[in-house]
This record gives structure tokens, C-alpha cells and sequence, in this order.
């Protein structure tokens, strides 16, 4: 923490200053120069907030150099990460798809999409059973049933499950069905539900939250790490601006910035961070020459009649088109994506 | 919900577009026009999102004409509720004042504050034993503890508490010792958390999330309220913007739009909102004169010691600068304040 | 200017830092602590921007000390300025209220908003002759006709009047008019037209853009004091946020916040800054209330037939309203506003 | 557009939203169904705000259904346009790279610049000669004398020039030495400078405002059209949003959705868009993978001592590798991009 205090601070204000930090627990040093006094405090400052410092007598500027975490942090484990979730790896040489319906709606729809999310060489199945809604009169999802389907297409086509979790006590549940717990963006800084994730041995998915900012995240993946659990998955999935044509805004700047500071693999939600159908393929094409690990997309059967998120599903056989597109992409950047007809690398792609 | 054709649909695209409102148990009613049709359909159709419609083909726009909301309505109830706090009434003529520490630190400070609150004309206490903090390493709350000083506190003074619960499984422990139930700003759309309080008989303070729009604010008070808890306080806190010299921009604009749309009260809360010691009062004058039924504001008897927002706290001489204003101001809008000495009318306030 | 090594900085790092800051002016103090060197750059630090620097090799962060403005700042003029328009003094012990249509129409609907502005105690007129519109096809202002228009009622009401200049080489023509000079929000970083208007000797309006942050705004204000104009009132009238129900968010921190930092008077458009009539009155009150120098706000004798800005635009029987609300606002601030019947003293408010 | 009455809205009511939508110069198509009356305006609405609708009595909802823009719409030109400036193609099969330093400084480091922008494979290069600066003691650019420069070296290079234009007076100058006029984002509705800029005979490159959704976005081009001239490329350069760590949020989505409603060829700033230098080359990559006809970037060639932006410039060697990794992204899309000695389909990757 570097105090910079104001030009003309008394000397008393300065003393002050220098005991409230000792107090705290904090080395101190400093450095006078002719028009004003620059404390430097040493120690752990994670406590203090900046913004304390600045509300004391004399003082100009308080500033953190140190980031606000440590177990996410690139300083600590310069390597990447890869996360395993039953078979599938993902921050690995390998861009990862992951794929399915917004809702588990039943059986039927969900073994359909599960069969074209593994020819389209996905390596993960998405599906909510438990589904956050703005309205308490939107369908809230199937629960436990849902679950259980999940975990019986999963096994019929060899697909890891990540589904969401939405409260500390649906951890243990959900846990006996999925391979991956997903916190959804309207959970990022639900503590509880972070602490609780963070006990259990599952590998987690973090969605960012759709105001948080990029240091507030990796601080929210620092509580689950901070709590016993390494496994963690970052996905940004847009964050709310004032430009209302797409559901939210999709900050794949995000996704060099987060790994940049953090060794944890990062994905991208183009689905929700468009909330269109037709802006999917693209963004998720752009969300790997970014330099993503993956992507999740929402597909469905039949979107129109999706009880939730039907506008911005893919239908399967766009699943198709995006996995050629998307291992197009990855080539350029040296990586790879799993097996699929048209990834052949002779494949001749026609223009967009 | 009205829909919109595209000029030049075709009557397939129109014949399955009323098939789909129809299986969706809506009656329709269709106007044929030189250009284009338009479709409206009749019946609950909450369950069916506009963007869904939007990507039916030949559909160019779907809008929704009735409020997602229904309880929370104005329709349903013209007149504004006044929610009963153990003797606190908010809502009524009288504007409210609840003051405290961010969080119990000890029992003295607890006291010294709620004296101070209580000589200053407030209405009820604050204060958090759970504290969400962005950092997993930040002082995290008292807890239980926390909950019993809160108790004791409200017994020597007199004074209706409210604090923040975090999760579901709290709720039942922190209805034993608090008046009212406030869910935080990161927790409005933890609609497991909204469910449990729903199902409580604690009145509820429910503060707008950082990113929420009005009227996805509205909806999340739709929960507490169809789960069964009609008592309802809204608190606007400020969202979070481009701007950064304040800690979150305060909507003041969004007091008299929500009390225009729900007959809820809503205060607001100018510590969050501006997170500047300095803008609290100002900001606090500036809610009354807006039309928020009062005010909550963080005290501490001595705010540079505080363990947590520090930076936004009143110290305690400062709140009856603040009462005294904020009677000046309800006096102009025909409203009262609680006893205190300067709020006597012939007061003579000196310039601002 | 503040520079952060970072931990293991080279000392050839540290010394080609010391070299560019000695060959852009820098006196320079260096600080080395155990861990790590701070510099204390001392000059004018204006041209070198503290991202420029943080891209250096060896360098953590560097952070900006000084304000970027100088004119403008408190600091070299800690009295409030005062700004004289042609008889309204702006920034006073009176509260002003500025009124008018938002464009200027014909005579009589001119003449009928400006008899009742100065009845209702407005101190000066507004009325647009050049409209900056979003689309090419939308009404553009009567130009020159409309400031004819406009001085021609000037003289008849004893009202000085403010109107919009939109480019450089309007400058001349409106200053034949108009006693004030206003810089819309979308030309709030139009410096060809703020050095232009620096170069007037007009009083300006300069409006807050409406993604400009509060150090953005001083420093455009900074433009047209370095250029020799001192007469400059700041407006704040809503930034751009996710929140769609109101037109803008209006930011009434920043009214404090500004005042603060700077000297010049400040001002608050709620008409723009709400884009709704019924929230007009309310926010105009808490302007006062959050301490603004006055408000300025659309009337118009039939709003619905507008032919700009009709939604929010006050009719002319609500002048009076404002007025009388603002009076008492004012009252509890220590503060006057000029004569009108409803504003005295003695007079009892019903309830909002 | 579509007016919605409210249930219960009077006779009388929708009589006068009848007759003054006729007034207006509209048809009326009305439908009555059993709760409420919907109208439908027919004609030329482009002058009727909405909003100004929504606020007469009886009236619950107004929307506009026709864009609001015509020449620039998809619909009146179904094919993607391709704007031809002296002889690099913008819009076409090949994607283009436009290179250049921020501010023009001197000959030697804008002929560096040029040659290394060359080799790379750039189409155009560009360089500030008027810069729009923050702060009025910035460098705001050499003025005349920089676009000699600039001229001096597009001859020696063969390369055709983008150079902002700042205001209406120095379109004619520009207009002698550049081959395309760059509008830059705070002047996006600086609707005087369209104007001007609409009646030249220049190519215009209009960036997208930090402020501005896409529809105003693709309005301000509007303006240039209905001015007559049709040569428009528009850029997107980032918004402003809560999230600090990156300059602006590069909003890559708004390519995919400009170029659904709009034929105008889309390019990317990802210099402006992030700020950062490490962040450039992965947003470039990403802006091709979303669809962007080319990007534009900042180069120098000693960045650190950059007058302006060094912080986000790239230095020359990184345009090699920027022009490599692009090529490869647009073989994905069926795109070409120009000769460069690493842009040979054999050529093997590194991982990034």
C-alpha cells in the first residue's frame, strides 16, 4: 500500500497516520521529499481498504499494488492450470465446446441434443435443472428429475455434466449427479454458495458476474480456492452496459486481461453474453482467437419452443457448423479441437 | 404482448405464429393492416419472453404490455403500503431515519452508535453480523455473536434492528434476534435466498442490486411477496456505472419511478450509493426531497477505526447535522420527522 | 506523478525510468525500500499520461497526484465563483431557476413560456434555435429566426437567455443574441467549439456529456478558461447507463462532488436528465437539495405537441408548482429564490 | 408505429391520440380488441418520438418499428457496400489492415512507421495531425504541418492516408492531403462536422461514440449519406462501461449486428478499444473471427516515447506478427488478406 499524504499535512497527521498503520499490523516506510511525505506499508494490507486510508486526516491518495488475491494468481503459479472434469480437460492444448440445453425440459430432447453435441465433438454436456429466473411465474426447472436425467444421457453418450447450482444446500445434491458445478452470474459474489462450492471436491465453473469487474472475479474465484477446491473454470459470459441491442455485453478483452493474472483456463458463454441466435457462431469463433479455452453454448432441439433462452439457442445442426468453425480458429493459434467430419484441416470453408 | 409481423410475412408464418400463442394458452386477437399484421395475445403471458417470439420467423418485434409483476403493482394496490417494523412505521407521513455501523465490531461501539441514533430521532438500528466482502481474506462479520449484541442493543434503546441475512439456512437464526431482514445488493436475484424470506413473517428490506433495472427490482420484491410476505421495504443504493470518483452512482430517479409503478416504501441508502463521508449528507437531503419514505446511513464513533466502510461512515455528531436537515426538507414536502431537538421549525439553519 | 517498480525491477529498469522522466522536465525523488523502488516525479507532469508510463519496462503503476485541471480547481481559487449573465447571477446565495421551451417553435408559444417562466420567478430564458438530433430527419431548430425570436422576447420580459451553440463558427452569430452560450452534452469534448467559446466573451453552460466521467467535465471547462473565458456554469444533466426506464441517469452526486474540487457554479437539468414529466419536479427538488446552484428546466405551453422533447417538458401551470417546491428546498439550505406568490414563507404545502 | 392504449383508456382519449397522429400527416389502422385499443401509425414517423407519444393521456406504450435510418439500411441495399479509397478496398473479400501512429510526430518516425506498415501487408495508413485531446496542455498535433508529413509519405509509400478531421472548417484542408476523413468517437454526433463531412468527396471513417448504441451509431452515418456522400466506413473503437482495467469495452458484437442492418463495410480499433498493448493482437484476431472487414491500429516505433498513447501502440516488429496471425483468421472466414512474407497458407504457427 503506497500512502500518499497531502502537500502541506502536518506533521501530526503524518505521525497519526504512520500509528494507525503500525497498528494494523504493517511495516512502514518512508520517504520525504520536499513538498510531501510518500508512506509505503509493508505487510498483508488485504484488510485495509484503500478508500479507509483516504478518509484519514492529511492524506491525498491511498493506492494497493498488491492484487487483491493470491492463490488465482499468475505471481503464485506461473503455469496455466488445467482443470479435469471427468475426462475432459480444459485450459489444455485443446479448445473445449461444451454444449446443450438451457433447461433440462425431458429426456427426449436432451438425449437429441446430447447425440449432436457429441458428433459435433463437444466434450462437455450443459443443461440446468435448477434455473435462477427474474420472475417467480417463469418455469423454474425440473430440480432433482432434471438431474437425473442428466446423469443418464450422460452415461448413454460418455458427456461430463456441468449443471448450476443456486444454494449451499443444493451443493451435496447436485454434486451426487454433475462432474462440474456451474455458479451462475447472478451468484459470482454469493458468498455462502462460494465457501460451499469451495468445500466440496468438484470442479467449478464461475461465471462472471454481469457487473463485476475482472479484479472482483478472480476474487470470487479466490474464495473458492481460498476454501479447499484448485478446480476452477473462469467463463465470461458479458457484462450489462447501456447498449441494449444484445442481452448483455460480451467483454472477450476479458479473456487475455483474466489470463494474463490468473493460471486458471478461462471459457467464453457467447449465448448469453449475446442473447441472439445469429450473433453465436461469430462470437464464439472470436472468443477463441482471443485466446479462450473453450466455449458453452446453449442448443436445443427445437428453439422456438424452448421454455427458456430460445432465442439465443443454436439448433443442432448449427452445433455442426460452429464446431468446423471454431477448430478453424484454433489452428491458427497452434491449438487443436476434438474429432469432428469437417475439422479435417483440408476442409475448404466457404465464406461467412 | 403484442406482435409485430414483418412487412411481407408470409400467412405460413403468420398461421404458426398463432399456433404457437395458441398452444401457449393464449387467445389472440389479429388486426390485419395494408403493411403488415399484428398480433395481440390475451391470457398470462409471463411465461413467454418477447426475445423467444422474436426469433420466430416472420415475427419483426414482440412486446410486452403488462407488467412482469402483480403483487407488487400499483394496479393491485393503489394505495402505498406502510410496512410495521416493531414500532418502526415506513411508508406513513413520517420520513424514517435508520442509522448504525456497518458492521458490529463490540458492544461498546454498538451502544455508543445506537444512542447516538436513537438522541438523533432515528427509528432503527443497523448493523451487519454477516458481512459479504469481496475478498475472502476482509473481515467477514461476527456472526451469532453479532446477532446477540444486536439484541441487547435493541433492548437498552428501544430500537427495531435491521441486518443482513446471506443465505437461506440463515434465515431462521437471524429472524430469532433481528426486526427486519435485509437482503443485500448482491443477493437481489439469490432467488433461493428471496424464497426463504418470502416464507418468513420478518418484514424484508430489499436493496436494488448493482446491475438491476427498476423493474427487475420489482420482480425480486415479487418473490418475497408470492412466497407469502407482504412486508416489503425497497432500498435504492446505487448501481454501478461508468463513473468512479463515487463508489456506485445513486439513482434518485428510480424513488419516484418505483413508488409510481408499486406501492411499496422505498428509502435509500446514501453510504453505498456515493461511498464518500462528505456526499452523505447532501445525498441523504436530496433522497427526502426526491419522495423516499427515509433514509439508512452507516455511523461509527469513530469511522477511521472502522473494520469495514469506514470511508462512507458518519461519525456520530454528524447525525444530528443529518436529522435536522432531513426534517427541513420533510417539512417542505408535508412530511414529519421523529423529535429531535434542531428539528424544532423556528430552527434557523445556517448556509450549506 | 508517482512510479511503482515492481518487485525485482532491474536497477536498469530503475535507471532507464529515472532518464525518461529527467528528459520530459522531471525533478525526480527516489524511495527504495526493501522490496522495492518508488520515484517521485516533480514537475509538470501534464503531458506524460500515467498509462505511458506503466507500459514501461520494470514499472508496476504510476499514478497521477495533481489534478489534471488548474483553472478550474479550488485549489488556486478556494471562493465559490459567482457568474453574472446579463443581470441572473448564477452561483449565489440564490437558488436560480432558468426555463423555456426546448426548441423555439414560433413567437407565441415563445412568448406564452417565457411570461409564465418570469411569473413563476425564473430568472432567465432557454429555448434552442440550433438542435442537435440523433436523426438527420428530425426537426432541426428555426436557426437564425429562432434567436430573432428569442431576443425579441428577451427585451419584452427582462429575461437574459441561454441557447445552444452546436459549432465553432456559430459562435459569432449566436453571441449577437444570446446572453449565455450552451455546449450541449454531445459536444462536451468538441474542443474546436470550446476554444472557441473560450475565445467569446459570453458566459458558457457547459453540460456534462453524457458518458463523461467528473474529471472530464472540469477538464473541459479547464478548455474554455485557458482560452480567457471565466464565465462558465457547469450543468449536470444525466449519464449514459444500463437503466432504460429514465432517459439518462441523472448523477446528483456529482453536483457535490463537483463543487468540491471546483469553483465554478453548478447547475442541474432534470428534464433531459429523466426524460419523464411526472419526475421532473421531484429530481428538480432534489438538485436543490444536493446542493445546485439552480435548475434548468423544458416547459412548453402544450408539451404534447412539441415538437422536441414534448415527454418531458413541464406545462406552464407547473412552473409555478417547481417554484414554490424549490423555494422551500432552498429555505432549509439557508438559501433564497427570487419572488413568487407561493413562495413565501408563511405558506403551507399539502402533501406530495 | 404502434400505440398501445392503456385498458380502460376513454373514448375521448383515443379520439385525440387519433387526431394527432393525423395532424402528424399519418394513416390510422385501428384494432379494438376486448380489453384495450391498439393503433397503428402509417407514413413517414421518423419525426414522432415515441416518447412523446407515451406521455398523452390514455396511451400505455408507443414503438417504433421502421429503423430509423433508411440510406444506410440493408433494406434499401441488400449487398454489403465496398468503399474504394485510392485504391485499397474496404468492405471486399480482402481484409485490411490500416497502421499508423496515433499522433504524426516527424518525418522519420512516421516514414518508419509507413515502411514497416508496408512490409507488413497494411492497406492505408493513418496518423493524427489534429488530435482531440482530454486535458487542453496535452499535444494536440502538428496541424497543417503534420498532414504535409503525411502527405509526403504516402507518395514515397504508396499507401492512401486516413486523418481525423475535427471540425467543420478543416474539412476543405484535410481534405487536400488525405484520402480519407476519420471522424473521431467524441464527435460522433457532432452533427455540424457530419454534415460538412457529408457534403465532401471523401471517404469517411466514423467511429463509434463510447456513448453510442449501435442504432445512433448507424443514425450519425445517416446523416453523412443523406448529405450525399456514400462512401462511409464505420469502426468500432470501444465503449465506456463500469470496467476500468481495460481503456474502453470493445464491443465486438456491435460488428455481426451493424453489418445485419446496415451494407456499410465494419472495421475495429482494438488500440482504443483496450489501451493495452498485450491486449491488441487477440482483439485484432477476434474482431476478424466476428466478421470485421479490417482493423486499424497504432504503431510506433519507439512506443515508450510516444508523444500520445504509447501505452497501446504496438512497435514495429509486432505488426509482422499481427498481419501473420490475421491472415490466418481470415482463411477461416473464406478472406483473404494482403501478401506478407508470414502470410503463406504453409506457414506453421506457434502456440500464442
Amino acid at each position: 500500500m503506497i500512502v500518499v499524504m497531502r502537500c502541506g499535512a502536518t506533521a501530526e497527521e503524518t505521525e497519526l497516520v504512520k500509528q494507525r498503520l503500525t497498528q494494523a499490523g504493517l511495516g512502514i516506510h518512508e520517504s520525504t521529499g520536499e513538498e510531501r511525505t510518500i508512506l509505503g506499508a509493508i505487510g498483508d494490507v488485504r484488510k485495509l481498504a484503500p478508500e479507509t486510508i483516504e478518509s484519514w486526516p492529511g492524506v491525498e491518495r491511498a493506492i494497493r499494488i498488491l492484487e487483491p488475491y493470491k492463490l488465482a494468481s499468475r505471481k503464485l503459479k506461473p503455469q496455466p492450470s488445467v482443470v479435469e472434469c471427468n475426462g475432459a480437460m480444459i485450459g489444455g492444448p485443446e479448445v473445449v465446446l461444451i454444449a446443450g440445453p438451457c433447461s433440462v425440459e425431458n429426456l427426449d430432447m436432451l438425449r437429441l441434443t446430447a447425440r449432436a453435441a457429441r458428433d459435433a465433438g463437444a466434450s462437455m454436456l450443459r443443461g440446468g435443472a435448477f434455473k435462477p429466473r427474474t420472475s417467480p411465474y417463469s418455469f423454474q426447472g425440473l430440480g432433482r428429475e432434471g438431474l437425473e436425467m442428466l446423469a443418464e444421457v450422460r452415461s448413454e453418450f460418455n458427456l461430463p455434466v456441468v449443471t448450476e447450482v443456486m444454494a449451499p444446500e443444493q451443493v451435496e445434491m447436485v454434486s451426487e449427479y454433475a462432474d462440474m458445478l456451474q455458479i451462475g452470474a447472478r451468484n459470482m459474489q454469493n458468498f455462502s454458495l462460494l465457501q460451499e462450492v469451495g468445500r466440496s471436491k468438484k470442479p467449478a465453473l464461475l461465471k462472471r458476474g454481469m457487473m463485476s469487474s475482472i479484479d472482483e472475479w478472480l476474487q470470487a474465484a479466490e474464495y473458492i480456492l481460498a476454501y479447499g477446491n484448485m478446480q476452477v473454470v473462469l467463463c465470461e459470459r458479458g457484462i450489462r452496459t447501456f447498449e441494449s441491442y444484445t442481452r448483455n455485453t460480451l467483454d472477450l478483452s476479458a479473456v487475455p486481461a483474466a489470463k494474463k493474472f490468473c493460471h486458471l483456463p478461462v471459457i467464453v458463454d457467447p449465448s448469453h453474453g449475446t442473447g441472439k441466435r445469429d450473433l453465436v457462431i461469430p462470437m464464439a469463433m472470436a472468443a477463441i482467437a482471443a485466446g479462450a479455452d473453450g466455449v458453452i453454448v446453449e442448443a436445443h432441439p427445437d428453439p422456438d419452443k424452448a421454455l427458456s433462452d430460445g432465442a439465443q439457442s443454436l439448433d443442432l445442426s448449427q452445433l455442426g457448423i460452429l464446431s468446423t468453425r471454431l477448430a478453424g480458429i484454433a489452428r491458427v493459434l497452434g491449438r487443436t479441437m476434438r474429432n469432428h467430419p469437417g475439422n479435417d484441416p483440408g476442409y475448404q470453408p466457404e465464406a461467412v
